[in-house]
């Protein structure tokens, strides 16, 4: 393993940026100078940013960095789908402590430049110093759209069906799958973690997909969602923040949400309530979105898109609607100082 | 003073985001969706970014959290201006730790806003996260200019003029100046700083300002630099990115490197070689840049910019000319993983 003292910030940022090629023709000028250039025609520039904490967000004990790189850029595609844009560049800050080798933080960024390579996006520059405690990430995603086709989290509007796509829950179970499995290991050095038959969970946890499947899929089926977000800190709290932009209520049926099976037998296993966790466990970066009634006979084709519930009229609030008709408010619990 | 779980992350935003204006006529829509929307028709954008660590990039036991907010923004405009171009937009990330209050981050970000209003830039989003240790801030910044306008750091021409703005050497002693105080306080509490008559040195350090002026000087005089970067990490190093980026050696001269008064007096005090400090010390925020020979005499009417050296073959490589002609090669120090 080699100190990145042997060869200093510039040294690495070479290492790290060798052979990178761009893709969009956007990308004008990349990494190598003050700032990249960039050129967006005609079109409309989305720009989103994420930080990432080594303790908060991530333990290494049990995230291999290759992935956390890949997720570290996945989850700001996911904001740029969200907003119907197609995500172009990135810029990578990175802090690193002395615990780190160049080959570690080489691992990190193969993750990351996987993950360009497969949303086709250029990272164009960015900034690596030292920390003194742990691994920091900073990401900024520009991303691109026609003016037209950008959806804002404020256009729901009364009567407006409720989409989800993908299941919900599945990442959170993957992560309680893992600490679960850290404390074992803890207890027992030679116990080996019960991950078989629970991959999936794993995969969903450590390494996520954006949605730009889905995000076509809308475009060819010629659905333009009223409103929309991508879920990172749950459904619950990402539909009153639609509802809250768009100043409308929603219901949202229980029976309609989409769980992953694994992921219920999981949580039984846990003593857990599989719905709680769908509507507030968090990072599972599928996309909620709201369209029109009319769109209906369009949206029942789509593959992985679930109908989920309806946009209300404000005073009615944030419900869930429980299997034996019971009305629940919605809680919003999202990320919160305390954890 | 009030906990920041006491609001949770959204309120922490919504209060942080509380009436922010748009400036910028590319700023379509800002905070409060997944990404911000901005639009540059014809022009080419740029982007930077920038990461601040707590305990690596600034220590709070001197640096007040509104100059800290205020120079973390600062530093990301530099880069804008060293393309060229002007700073637009900003996005914060903020990684924020327990110690800290809902007051103390509305400070910092108080500078940010402060940094943002001065300079004509809009604070469009960014991720607010609670962090183990300390504080982290990672800011990026899009700028646009014109194509023919934007200026690498590529393409300096032999007998080229080299340039820098300001004076060079006074943010690192600043810090120096800093540093002494701190260790004398903690000695005895109640020895008071010596700061009287430094107060500029401070200022140079705590409250960097980015060149706008030169940038628009320049552009008035009808001069395009051929190369140009911001000095944060030495004059020394800077040039020498110029140099291997544009394939030129370079001449600076040691007798025509810009220098403070108060500077100068500190170094003396504390033995430290005020030239070394000039060229290696960085976080000066300074401009260094390159421009045609048939440029000189738009160049002498300019306030505040000294001609320091001239680019040469690249065979000569990157040379010191001392006061008795003596040629020494510069080295790069720049920042490095050890410090």
């Amino acid at each position: 393993m080699s100190e990145i003292s042997e060869i200093g910030e510039f040294g690495l940022i070479s290492r790290l940026t060798k052979d990178l090629k761009t893709i969009n023709q956007s990308t004008i000028k990349g990494v190598g100078d003050d700032a990249a250039v960039l050129n967006f025609g005609s079109k409309q520039t989305l720009v989103t940013t994420d930080l990432l904490l080594e303790g908060v967000h991530f333990n290494l004990e049990y995230v291999p960095l290759k992935h956390l790189g890949y997720k570290a850029a996945v989850v700001n595609f996911s904001d740029i789908y969200a907003m119907n844009g197609r995500p172009t560049q990135i810029t990578v800050g990175l802090g690193v402590s002395k615990r780190f080798s160049i080959e570690n933080i080489e691992e990190l960024y193969s993750g990351i430049r996987l993950a360009c390579e497969r949303y086709g996006v250029d990272l164009v520059g960015g900034d690596t110093c030292s920390s003194m405690t742990g691994l920091t990430i900073a990401i900024t995603c520009l991303g691109e759209a026609k003016k037209e086709e950008i959806v804002y989290r404020s256009g729901a509007k009364l009567n407006n069906l409720i989409c989800v796509s993908g299941n919900l829950g599945s990442a959170y179970m993957g992560l309680q799958l893992l600490e679960r499995e850290r404390i074992v290991l803890r207890a027992d050095e030679n116990a080996s973690p019960a991950f078989e038959g629970r991959e999936y969970l794993l995969e969903r946890q450590l390494k996520p997909e954006a949605r730009k499947d889905i995000i076509e899929q809308l475009r060819k089926a010629g659905i333009k969602p009223t409103a929309m977000m991508d879920i990172s800190d749950g459904l619950s709290s990402e539909i009153m923040h639609i509802c809250k932009a768009s100043n409308v209520g929603c219901a949202i049926y229980e029976d309609k949400i989409p769980i992953d099976y694994q992921a219920a037998v999981l949580a039984e296993e846990m003593n857990l309530n599989i719905v709680t966790c769908a509507l507030n466990g968090g990072e599972d970066y599928e996309l909620v979105f709201t369209c029109s009634l009319d769109d209906y006979e369009k949206l029942i084709p789509l593959d992985d898109v679930y109908l989920v519930g309806q946009i209300t009229k404000p005073e009615y609030g944030c419900k869930l609607i429980g299997r034996n008709g019971e009305e629940l408010t919605l809680k919003a619990q999202g990320w919160n100082f305390d954890h």
